[in-house]
């Protein structure tokens, strides 16, 4: 039987494939997706779930969540994934709606539906999940796991892949950054967040080796893969020569087979008051074991988890032709 | 003719071995020594420089100088140099007294007396640095050089030598933790801090191979290096297998010789408001380079810099005898 | 046809006097009650709103909402309203049960089921309302109004009634201490609350002769106004000679004639980062009238509003016979 | 014999009006005059002391001192002040040297050289004083009294004669808020500053009738009280009718005479993080006793007041005949 998963997100270009990686491996079950304001504004976020839902002929209903942070202003990232969020991905409008119920409900009502058999998955700004706990707190104990795209525990400096450890500030990364109070209430509600951060999506990239695999996939190919990596690449280039890192989707190969990265027990404390940290998730893998409240992603499986993407798209590629 | 340094220390076991460093090269001159509230308060941390000084055989002059950081509390260390600050070295007291002159006149009027020729060396708190540098500005074009042991970068993580990147709080250096309003005061000044920070002094462990090389320095030995290094290495090894980092003297080496350890130009800020982060150094090595506003040491060459120790505390153990 | 109410509430001693002054009217509606934790944890001022609304005789659904502020951890205020909530005030257990529904769907829910009819009372932390317009920001738009106890503008002194501006810090009133988040996401969300807050609320005090007018009250009298009272007088005395300020039915009575209360239009902001004045309301009279976002109370009516309080209660009085 | 002051300030129209006050008043001398930036930068307000201290015919040492606060980037006032500090005031340029001492070793210096005797005044930003107990504790046992012009307890409001209850920001009085640090380093010295802040300068306004008192002032009147009110009086006049406030020459009138001023003692805090409030003195005349920190000016006898004043601005126009 498919694991079945809820994923919340802002897509997001990096979102869009994450989604198609999720729908196109038989072992997974998206039973429903969520909508949040984050890589840019939520009318944009929950038009392209939508229409992704749609194009890649998932039969899942999706739900409009929470428009602004906990506490703050909306911050967004049209530089990365363009102004509509999508870059220059063109996909026809869909055709269907939107669930009449709010993301946060949805997000309750499904997990509660099926204690214990649900994972959790967020791949945007942390507010409607946040929301969820503040509206039901025993969602911690009704889920299956929660993994989270999002935060970066510092591993960066000049002879690391990276020169600063956040990607929306020196320290922040863009999830936590833009709701940074809404992180802090789900990394201290209890459970054990699966944090798959920058640390571990950095060694995602969609290198030139990567993307050769993609070019007999038709339709996804040309009309998603293609036009969705040159855009993000082209934002994201000025920091690497090695292809962009494809962030969400490290997360829904969490849920597939944790096998495919490393983690280590640690406390995670976010960051919510500082003039030049705010939204850095400070990670201690020394803190007394007593205190940790997560497992923290640390080494990703590069090989086996390009091996998984590329059947999940060609998988998927098949139903597009 | 040697280089002369200004050392402003807070003794503090590893400001002694520092000190003994700095005495023991031909190299290098040490003009002054200035004292700060550190490790343990300012009356220990004057005693025992004035202490030191006289048993090294050390003519210096030595300026008492802040008792409190800038805008806190003091925060002290007794867990690891002791309650008096030497752990269980006992020196004879000194016969000799302290200058009249506050240790705040002393730097500025060394360094305006010799511009260009003085080597600023902080490594304790840099309050008494940031109140001369309210006091004379100029300061930082009359420096040859301010080199300061303090701040960590963040290079942590499971697979690093060190499981949190500060040591005070998970991300928080002593010596900026005790007084961040300082240390940012002193990155904002407009000069170029050498920072020689935990990145690059956890590589200057005083390991069994190196304690070997320690063992005929007679009375150096036997009442400064091992009653010093078993307290210091006892109160730390918590943190490690590999014997305790020997913070202080990596920034008498770098002054010393600059080819000891790699530097890298970035952006340094303080962060001073955190509730997780306060006397964090927030680094940026991809910042713009018209941002940049420190140096920071990143790999120190481990072999010639133990040797360099070495020979200095064989020449300093010669005059002991 | 009388005005329509739903009341957000953490009872607390005063919030029962608020309940019976809003039941004991015949001009308002109470159409329902939201509970919110505050005074005392969810569970007591859930349950308290449960006995009130069943021994004053309102047919009233009542709904439990957020037991934790958006951002922090709880604080009560047992030492003011005792560990149950209701000081010495001892009710029979209700017989009736909560709605299923989450007080954030209730107050969404009712609001939007008669748009420009219901007055928006919260005399509790502000968590409630803050998540129900993260939700639906829309509330702000269907409201009739939205009337809130708490804040204060600061307008204490050694010559004023009270020595600080402040009930929970010197600055900060207990309500938007208790969340201060909540109340930033509030005032920041576009519409004009009413500010009842201590400046308005310590003009209304239970004093002797206020208290003499309670009397011939029966039942009421002698099982909640006198055990209430005497006990929230006994806990806040070191305040005042001059009796407690029944802070929350002064929100009741601005529903009920806005007339007993003037207001002036000012900018109100929260506070949430101070080291000293976290929670603070902090109100500027004399900004620019674009940036006015609250109309905030300054002077009491005090005697026809203590006549409108003696006739609720006699009239309920009546039905408690 | 009269009393010893030593001024810090940062002219500033009414710092010029406060020094003119402090001269011509024989129960008062001034024996040094130092500088801080505040108002407008140090080298203006260093070179209005001179000026200043020339044309009024002080026989004082002027010693420059800190242009930048402890922690912070500089704020002026160059709206209320002019952009070199004296408005429509022209002054003969000074003939006369600063001493060659930094003002925070005069402020040391001068109080150590007399025990006991001097009136230390503060009427700018706070850095002087606070780098000077930075340097020597003792200075706290050492001063007669401390007196600072700064700072407001909030007893504003729509009914009292300020609609805010700041002067910079809705809470905060200028020399307060242009260096926080330095501010709340002077209130946790473990002295008794005499806070003279906005709640008492407020009731010191040059009405027209105070105005009318000056006509026959001569030089004085004509080249510094008018050109300086004028001036002051049109860029503070949106804030009131009643004329501007001179509040520096509060400060010294209390050194003259306490019996001018009633003053109360309590608590008072200094926010230096807030969102809103950063600057703000927080002050609770219901704190416990013996954690009172400072007395708190709260009633001015206008009256007297005004006599003093004008008898001194009389007394030094003699002079300037």
């Amino acid at each position: 039987m498919p694991k079945k998963l809820l994923i919340d997100c802002d897509p997001g270009i990096d979102d869009a494939l994450a989604l198609a990686f999720a729908h196109g491996r038989s072992e997974l079950d998206v039973v429903a997706v969520t909508t949040v304001g984050g890589n840019v504004p939520l009318e944009h976020t929950t038009a392209n779930a939508l229409d992704l839902a749609e194009y890649y002929g998932m039969d899942v209903p999706v739900s409009r969540g929470a428009g602004r942070p906990l506490a703050r202003s909306p911050h967004t990232a049209p530089e990365i994934h363009g102004a509509r969020g999508l870059g220059d991905i063109a996909l026809p409008g869909a055709g269907t709606c939107l669930t009449g119920r709010h993301a946060v409900d949805t997000i309750i009502d499904t997990v509660a539906a099926a204690p214990g058999e649900i994972s959790l998955v967020a791949i945007g700004p942390l507010t409607n999940v946040a929301l969820a706990l503040h509206k039901e707190p025993r969602l911690t104990e009704w889920v299956r796991e929660f993994v989270l795209m999002g935060g970066a525990y510092g591993g960066a400096g000049p002879s690391a892949g990276s020169t600063s450890s956040g990607n929306t500030t020196t320290m922040a990364e863009f999830n936590v950054y833009a709701d940074p109070e809404a992180a802090a209430v789900v990394f201290g509600a209890g459970w054990t967040p699966v944090m798959v951060g920058l640390d571990l999506t950095r060694q995602a990239r969609a290198t030139g080796s990567v993307r050769e695999r993609f070019t007999d996939l038709g339709r996804l190919e040309r009309e998603v893969l293609t036009p969705g990596l040159d855009f993000y690449g082209r934002s994201v280039q000025y920091r690497t020569q090695e292809g962009p890192p494809i962030h969400d989707a490290c997360a829904v190969a969490y849920v597939l087979d944790p096998s495919l990265i490393d983690t280590v027990p640690a406390r995670v404390d976010v960051e919510t008051r500082g003039e030049f940290t705010t939204g850095m998730t400070v990670t201690n893998f020394g803190a007394q074991p007593e205190t940790h409240n997560a497992l923290v992603a640390i080494d990703l499986h590069a090989e086996p988890f390009w091996d998984r993407v590329t059947e999940a798209y060609r998988t998927l590629a098949t139903t597009l032709r």
